[in-house]
């Protein structure tokens, strides 16, 4: 909990006993390898906080073909928002890809701390700011630049991901087909 | 003013004297068909709440393409959020489409309100937290859809966008080229 305490300051101070009540909203869960933490058709109750391991969330279309939507690790915020503040059944499925131990916040406890503390409401909207800004930036990416660039801005945007996780899902997240990607980067590379 | 209260409204009361206050911070202008609001290369120091009218946000990639991210008509927010919450220029143009009236908040003004009134932070949070789930739907629309699914889908669900724009820059918003707009949908549409 020490680090979600430090990840919190990063936006906002909190004081110990504004923290000893924060951390009353979370649960932790364990997840291993391969494990789901969502699964398309469930109700999303959680917003999930990664301590650390590594996740990806994906949406499989009806031709069955997987689209990779977020790569999270440590210090990342990871749920199916859409699903999640709706209330609807979520269309995407979050695995686990790197053994993982997670903080889980419900909406009712979500909205309770952001209601009860303002100053976790501000972290809260400054969280999604981001999250909103990288969203735009990557639809930029998408509309506007070629598989090459992509993965060149990708790869310094990102180098701990780049490191962490395998590329073919890397190649996936940024819509370039493997052989694509093998063809720029055929040599010494993570495969 | 009074538009802007009920559509602070949908989110959270505000009482007279509140609302007297939060008025204070925001500048009317005015902005006729064709005029830039942001220019790329522009610092960008506002977020615009679109009391009537309609704009188009776009960025031109390095071979002057024209890439649409965003439509907006009125009741919508809209600036750069890149550039505004980092303080750096803008790399896309926001041009009006249909003579407007925006109310102009400052990064700075934003940032005093919901500081002083905690519910104008909850209104900025469910704000940006809508934009993102919106975002995230459209890049699983990106890279799972094919055009006609895009077009029907953007129909349904935005259909005052299909009344008042252009079909060639819906077409553009949605990755899809001319001729292919122009051959699933050959009759009575509006050009």
């Amino acid at each position: 909990m020490d680090k979600l305490r430090k990840h919190i300051e990063e936006i906002t101070p909190v004081s110990d006993i504004e923290f000893e009540y924060i951390r009353t909203f979370f649960t932790v869960k364990k997840v291993r390898k391969h494990q789901f933490l969502i699964q398309a058709g469930d109700k999303v109750s959680c917003e999930y906080w990664i301590a650390n391991g590594a996740f990806r969330a994906f949406y499989v279309d009806d031709s069955g073909k997987e689209h990779i939507l977020q790569f999270a690790l440590e210090n990342s915020w990871l749920s199916d928002y859409n699903a999640l503040f709706h209330e609807t059944e979520s269309n995407v499925n979050v695995v686990c890809m790197e053994q993982a131990e997670v903080l889980c916040l419900s909406l009712f406890a979500r909205e309770k701390l952001a209601a009860e503390l303002h100053k976790m409401e501000r972290f809260f909207r400054v969280k999604v700011t981001t999250g909103y800004t990288a969203q735009q930036h990557r639809i930029i990416s998408l509309l506007s630049q070629n598989p090459k660039q992509r993965y060149e801005e990708f790869e310094n945007r990102h180098p701990e991901i780049i490191r962490k996780i395998p590329k073919k899902y890397i190649a996936e997240y940024l819509g370039i087909s493997r052989e694509t990607l093998s063809r720029l980067y055929p040599a010494n590379r993570r495969e």
